[in-house]
C-alpha cells in the first residue's frame, strides 16, 4: 500500500461545497488503495483576515500571538474537512501542528520544519483513516504555535510527504500545471508532463507562481516527486489514465529527478518577470573593496540584489556597474546607495524601472553548447536589446526592456522549439 | 499580591477597538497591584459562522472535530487581546487550552473540567505577565482539543479562578449587575450589591440570562467570589470605589458566600421564565409505578421535566397529574406521552403552550415565614390564578397564564419591598 500527501490551498477549500469536491478527490485516491495524508491552507480569506486583525492590534505585533491568531485558519479547514470526509464514509481526523507534532525552529511567523513524528498519523493509517493536517503550522521548541510564513502550506506538504515516505505529494492548485511558459503570454504554451526539480526551482523563482520556490527546494532535497494538478478536474475521474513510458498517466505535471525524465529536451521552459529594476553606477574605480562598499549597505537594509555585472575596465582605473533589485525596493537601495556614496566613489547613478528578466531554463543545456547563443541571436533578429547577462548551469537570463516581454517570451518559445498547438 | 481572574464575552470583544477597551480594564487591574488571568470568548458572531460552518459540513458530524472547529474562535481572541495589551506596555501572552494544560473530560463539544495545571500561569504572574486564556476549551484525554458547550466561557473563568485561588472572578458582560428582577418588567428593579451563589442559581436557572447556570453552581461549588460588571463601564475609572461594611465598593454585583452579605433581605429577587408549557393528565391511576411510566419516557427522550404537582385523589382510586416542560418541547413531550398512552393509563391529555413560571428568590425565607403566603395573596389581589406551587429552601414558583408575567413580577417586586426609585 502507497502512501500519497495531497495538499489543497485557500481557493480549493473556499467553502463548504468547495471541501466537498476536496472530499471527492481524496475519496478516490482511497478507493484506489492508498493511505492518505491531506494538508489544507485556510479557506479563501480567512488568512488576509486574521493578519489584518494583528495589524490593526499593532504594527509591532508579538510573532508568538500572530501565529496564534493566523494559524486558526488552518485549524477550521483541517476540522470542516475531516467532518466532510466521514460523512462520505472515508474514516479522517484532523491533525493540528503540535498534534503531530510537526517540530519546528523557534522563529516565529517564518519557522522552519526540523522533525515530523510520525507515528501518530501511522497509527491512524493503519486503523483506516485519512490524516487531515492543518498545513502551514507546527509546534516551536517553546511549546508555542509556529507558522512557516505566506505560502509555508506547501512546505508542511513536502516535508509530510517525505517524513511518511510518500510515493508523491500532490499539490492541487487552480492551475493545471506547469506550462513550458507563462499561457497568458502566448496561446502556443504547452502543458509539461514532467520537469525536474531544478528547473522548478528556476521557474518558481523566476516569476512561475505554480509552486512556492521554498517548496520546490524541499522537495528537491527530500527526492519528493510532487505533482501540480488542478483542483478544478473532475474529481471522480480515474486516478491513473495510462502510464507510458514518457508519460506519467498522471494530470498535471510531475516534478521529479531527471533520471525519471527519459527523453529531457535541452530547454524546458521561459520564465519571465517584470518585478525588476536596474541600477547603474557609472565611473566606480576598478579596485578591491568597491564591489563590498556597494553591496554590504544593501545587505544590511534587508535589500535582496539578482544579478550583477561589472564591466572589465579599458585602462585598469574606471568602470561601469549594474545590479537589479525588485521594482519594489527600487527607491529604498537607491537611497542606500546615495547615502553610501562617499565611501564607494561613483560619477552616476542611472536607475531604471522598466526593464524585465527573460530567463531559459533546462538541465539539457548542462551537456549542450549554443543555448545562450540562440537565446541571444533570436532576440537580435527581433531587435530586441539586452542590458545585463546572467547565467547559472540550467538558466540563462537577460534583462530588456519592459516593452518587450512578450515579444522577448514568444520568440523564445519557438526558437527553442517549445511551440505547440495554439490553444 | 493578589489575583484576579477577569472574563470578557462575544460582545466585550467583537472587534479591535472593543479590544482595547478590554486591555484597559485589564491595564487598570495590573495597575492596582493584581495578578491578572484574563479569559475571552470568541469575537461576536463567530463562533455562530463556525457552527454553521460544522452543520453545512454535515448534521452529524463528529463533535471532535466541531471542537477543532470552534475552539479556533476563542484561539482568535486570545492572540489579539495579547498582542494589544503588549502594545499598551502591559506584558501578556496567550494560552489555549492544551498549554495551560486545562484538562477535561473525553465528552467532547460539552467536556467538564476536571483538573487545571497552573504551574505554567504562575510561571507567567512570576515574570510580571498576565495570561491570556482562550474560554471554552481544553484539552481531553484522547489529546485533543475539548469545548466546554455553549457559554462555557464563564465556566472556563471560574475553574480558572478556583484553580489560581484567585481572589475574585469578574465576569464583564453587557448588563451592568444583577437585578432585583429585569429591569425590562419595572422601571422600579434595583442592581442588587450583593448576591449569594445560592440565589444566583436559582436566578441564573429561572430566567435571568446574567450568568451561565453551570458557572454558578462551580463558584458555589469552588466558593469563587464572582463579580458581574459592564465591560462598557469606564475602563480607566478607579478599581475600588469606596468600600463600605455593606458595600462592596466594586461596580456591578457581587456572587458570594451567605456570610459576606451582613443584612440580608428577606428575598432578594424576583425571576420568571415564559419559555414554559404545563401538560396534565386527568384521571390517571393513583397507584405505585405510575409516575414512572410517565417521567420514564421522557427522560428517554432527553426532555427535562421542571415542575411536577400531583393531586391527592378523593377515594384512592384516580388523580390528576400536572408537570411543565420547556416550550420548545411541549408536543415532542405530548408525543412521548400519547405513545406511553397504554402503559400509563389516563382519561385525557391537556396541554397549554400559554403559562409563565414566576419565582420568588431569597436565602432570608429560611428563617422567616409567610413568604409563600405574601406571594399568594399579592397574585390573588391582581386576580392573577395559580396552576402549579413548587417550592425549595429559598424559593417559590408559581405557574400563571402567560398574559399576567409583567404584572405578577410587579406586583411581587412591591409586595417584598424590593421597589426602588423608577428608573
Amino acid at each position: 500500500m502507497s502512501r500519497l500527501v495531497l495538499k489543497f490551498g485557500g481557493t480549493s477549500v473556499a467553502d463548504i461545497e468547495r471541501i466537498r469536491v476536496v472530499a471527492r478527490h481524496v475519496k478516490r485516491e482511497v478507493d484506489a488503495g492508498h493511505e492518505v495524508a491531506v494538508v489544507v491552507s485556510a479557506m479563501a480569506g480567512t488568512t488576509n483576515q486574521l493578519v489584518d486583525w494583528c495589524k490593526d492590534a499593532s504594527a509591532l505585533h508579538d510573532a508568538r500571538e500572530y501565529d496564534v491568531v493566523v494559524s486558526a485558519g488552518e485549524q477550521i479547514t483541517s476540522g470542516l474537512l475531516a467532518i466532510v470526509l466521514s460523512e462520505m464514509g472515508v474514516p479522517a481526523r484532523s491533525w493540528l501542528g503540535w498534534q503531530i507534532p510537526m517540530h519546528t525552529s523557534n522563529v516565529h511567523g517564518a519557522a522552519r520544519i526540523e522533525d515530523i513524528d510520525t507515528a501518530g498519523l501511522e497509527a491512524a493509517f493503519a486503523e483506516g483513516r485519512v490524516a487531515v493536517v492543518a498545513g502551514f503550522q507546527g509546534i516551536a521548541p517553546d511549546n508555542r504555535i509556529a507558522t512557516l510564513g505566506r505560502g509555508g502550506s506547501d512546505t508542511s506538504a513536502v516535508a509530510l510527504a517525505a517524513a511518511l515516505n510518500a510515493e508523491r505529494c500532490d499539490i492541487y492548485t487552480d492551475v493545471d500545471g506547469v506550462y513550458t511558459t507563462d499561457p497568458r503570454m502566448t496561446p502556443r504554451a504547452r502543458k509539461l508532463d514532467k520537469i525536474t526539480y531544478e528547473e522548478m526551482l528556476e521557474m518558481a523563482s523566476q516569476g512561475a507562481k505554480v509552486l512556492q520556490t521554498r517548496s520546490v527546494g524541499l522537495a528537491m532535497a527530500q527526492q519528493v516527486r510532487t505533482l501540480v494538478r488542478s483542483s478544478f478536474d473532475e474529481p471522480d475521474a480515474p486516478a491513473l489514465i495510462s502510464a507510458s513510458r514518457t508519460n506519467t498517466g498522471l494530470p498535471g505535471t510531475l516534478v521529479c529527478d531527471e533520471e525519471e525524465i527519459v527523453e529531457q529536451e535541452l530547454v524546458t521552459g521561459i520564465a519571465y518577470s517584470r518585478d525588476e529594476a536596474k541600477i547603474t553606477l557609472v565611473d566606480i574605480a576598478d579596485k578591491p573593496g568597491v564591489a563590498a562598499a556597494i553591496f554590504g549597505p544593501l545587505a544590511d537594509a534587508g535589500l535582496n540584489v539578482d544579478m550583477i555585472v561589472q564591466n572589465v575596465s579599458e585602462d585598469g582605473s574606471m568602470t561601469d556597474l549594474t545590479f537589479t533589485v525588485s521594482h519594489a525596493e527600487l527607491d529604498k537601495a537607491r537611497a542606500v546607495i546615495e547615502k553610501a556614496s562617499d565611501e564607494i566613489g561613483y560619477q552616476q547613478l542611472i536607475a531604471d524601472g522598466d526593464v524585465a528578466k527573460i530567463s531559459v531554463i533546462g538541465v539539457g543545456m548542462r551537456s549542450h553548447t549554443g543555448v545562450a547563443q540562440k537565446m541571444f541571436r533570436a532576440l537580435a533578429d527581433r531587435g530586441i536589446n539586452i542590458h545585463v547577462i546572467s547565467t547559472s548551469e540550467i538558466k540563462v537570463s537577460v534583462l530588456v526592456d519592459a516593452e518587450y516581454t512578450e515579444l522577448a517570451v514568444r520568440a523564445l518559445h519557438t526558437a527553442y522549439g517549445l511551440d505547440g498547438e495554439a490553444a
